[in-house]
């Protein structure tokens, strides 16, 4: 059985702010990664999306970003690296509790805004944001993407990785996103996206924008719900990748 | 061998802001009840104590409170049931992994503030928090005031408790703490303290402000450590109940 | 000629989220209550919306609440007088400055959420607030209730008044706004709303359940465009103020 | 006659928490730069000073820095010049408001923490704090470092500056800031401090650590009570100066 996961941030909003489609993404993906209330999210957010997560036997897991909600996680905050640990430790342990009350349970870990950019791209953040997660829980699964310097860390800690490709997010010769400052970095045409990540998944690698072939292991795609265009987009992903034959499941599930 | 813990609330400091003596409590107390960030607390700190108290054999347990850092988490606000339960939840599994990454545990878990008055005193509430801790971690020991209605919720939640009496509090004749509002509620004078609490501990029971004995069981003996005369009152106690042939041990240790 | 005003409430959302229609309400109202960043807004949204409500000819005003993003602002927080009054303080001034390097001015305030509520059925808390204004700019007008406790206690403070009647909610045979609780509080059929609101405006009174008239004086009526049906209801009540021979404009133009 | 201000720092605390020693350096400073809630202070806090402030004729003036409790406004966190801009703006604002409320009325603004730094340092940020400043008040003075770029940059805003030297920190041969990772760079001995201090006001120059004399004018000499040794140190300037034959009073006065 060939089986794939599709991946989406969730619970973004705050109190009587919404953020995202939640209550669409969650009939489509299969894996949400839940803002921790510090830059989006609050437990009354994550406690809602644990439960009707669980319901549609959709996986959990904590998605940490900086604290702050007026930035909403995007702005580079120079934390020392302790501060940076403990504030991710923080908020890995408070979905774990959520989502345990709500009778779920967090299966893995992806970084946030400008914190994920940060361990994407530099090696010692990197390394300390997947000992924080080996030393919380070494079955959590580090979401990383495919390729990248994340995925290395993830496997030098000791932590399965979760290899993720974007659905709506060009990328470089070199396999890495293009920069949304870019023309092209933003994938806009549902059906291109569709044929590039059908493309992707069957052949087990990136594809750039000049058609290049990047061979990777890829665990999961990552679709968006929070434009007006990402719903369909991410629905017609979904279609797709089941009328190829795949699956789909949460990672933690294979 | 008789053992008593002595309690201690720790980590309350906020950032470049201190709060009560941490640094020497630990050395008196047995166990440490940390802020978890909502009233006061932050993520580098909760780690800071963790590790100091793992070094000095002193217990950590989470000691959630309102999110409100401007009020320390004294004023009531009228959460729904569902939020409050969501919102200790949050704290609770937030110092988990904190001290799970600085190589201790959590034990129990103590209600701070406006919330530790309302779950002292409301039924419904009580039950709340009880059941709440029960379902993230049923041998979590729910802390108690000695004699109380959330003493009753948490052994009907199934938990173990740990029964308190206060050092510098004066009791009614019914066993409940004299409102601060009232002349004599709180004791200033380290030897009165010292004294009264070495009676009730030996007695097993609450000494009233007539003097009246009401039979308890008592686990630990709350001190402070946040105004200048606490910190002498908290070592007289730590001395008299050694010189009594009590062993200070963490409840958990028992 | 006959002028009236049209307020809503504005710039209620903070950072990334959006809350209500404020593009859309700027060409429908002719005053801007304006969140100043504690229960909602931030000074981005604030200093954006005085620029664009300076350019339509809007006025704006401060629209303080309760220090509470998580709850919008709705939760009745106990704070003591002095503390309500000083936060009411901040928000006004901090409003104030913006609007001012934006090259605009505030005319106005009025309370929110849970503030709001308190200050129009508490006599201390109505006098509280009126005095903080008049404090500060005894020039600004205080939003009220037509007929309300608040009324009073801001002409007591020697303040100019703005009093409203509310398009979407009905009146109980005293003239207070019939809580939501019970069935028909608030109008959702723009027909009936406009046509209520210009009998009220054109016979200077306010109209019961009923249908009994209770007369007032009415400067400016209150429309939302925080819901679907929100915004087309106040441009129904617009268009049909201006077909009845009104000029819409800001009470401090008059 | 010849007269001097004495500036500090003060109502950097928070709720429950204390920082600094506000009392007494209000006895010491004549001019108070107040934090006005995004890196320390609340509204209680500010309004508390402004009536003390009053009382003893100390002058009040706005110290707005970054929001960011948790850092107390020492990251340099990357907000875009527009956001900058206008949280400067807002805090000047709300404290403007409270200290009218109080009775007394703000003089001048000082940059704190990162935001300082970064307006020393920064041509455009400077710029752009001088015109937020001059653009809601332009009789607010603009306290900067004496000999400073941001000195240039309020006089070209048409504001007025208040030229500062520091009691405790060594400068370099270009009459900067010795950064605080280099040895000396903070003065403890209030002998050696209230020495040069006396030197640099009298001959009207920075001193710099070799001993050299950079030409300055000198409006305001900033002490600081936030450090057990610093408020003894603060007296110890002032006494000195007075017994020098100056006139102790706030740069608004003259």
């Amino acid at each position: 059985m060939k089986a794939i996961d599709i991946n989406c941030d969730m619970g973004e909003g705050f109190g009587a702010y919404a953020m995202g489609s939640d209550t669409e993404m969650l009939n489509i993906a299969s894996t949400a990664n839940l803002a921790c209330g510090y830059h989006g999210g609050d437990p009354m957010i994550m406690s809602t999306i644990c439960k009707a997560a669980l319901s549609r036997g959709v996986a959990v897991g904590a998605h940490p970003g900086y604290p702050d909600l007026w930035g909403f996680g995007r702005r580079e905050i120079p934390f020392s690296r302790e501060e940076r640990k403990q504030l991710v430790a923080y908020q890995i342990g408070a979905l774990a509790a959520v989502a345990k009350l709500a009778g779920h349970r967090i299966t893995h870990v992806k970084a946030h805004g400008a914190l994920g950019h940060l361990v994407a791209d530099n090696e010692e953040a990197a390394a300390d944001f997947a000992e924080v997660i080996a030393g919380i829980d070494s079955s959590l699964r580090l979401s990383v993407m495919a390729g990248s310097l994340l995925e290395k860390a993830g496997i030098a800690a000791g932590l399965q990785v979760a290899r993720e490709i974007y659905v709506d997010r060009a990328y470089t010769e070199e396999g890495r996103l293009l920069p949304r400052s870019q023309p092209g970095a933003v994938i806009h045409d549902a059906e291109v996206a569709m044929e590039r990540v059908a493309n992707m998944v069957a052949e087990g690698c990136i594809i750039t924008q000049s058609g290049k072939r990047i061979p990777v292991e890829i665990d999961t795609v990552c679709v968006h719900g929070d434009s007006p265009g990402a719903v369909p987009m991410a629905k017609a992903v979904r279609k797709r990748l089941v009328r190829d034959g795949w699956t789909i499941q949460p990672y933690a599930g294979r």
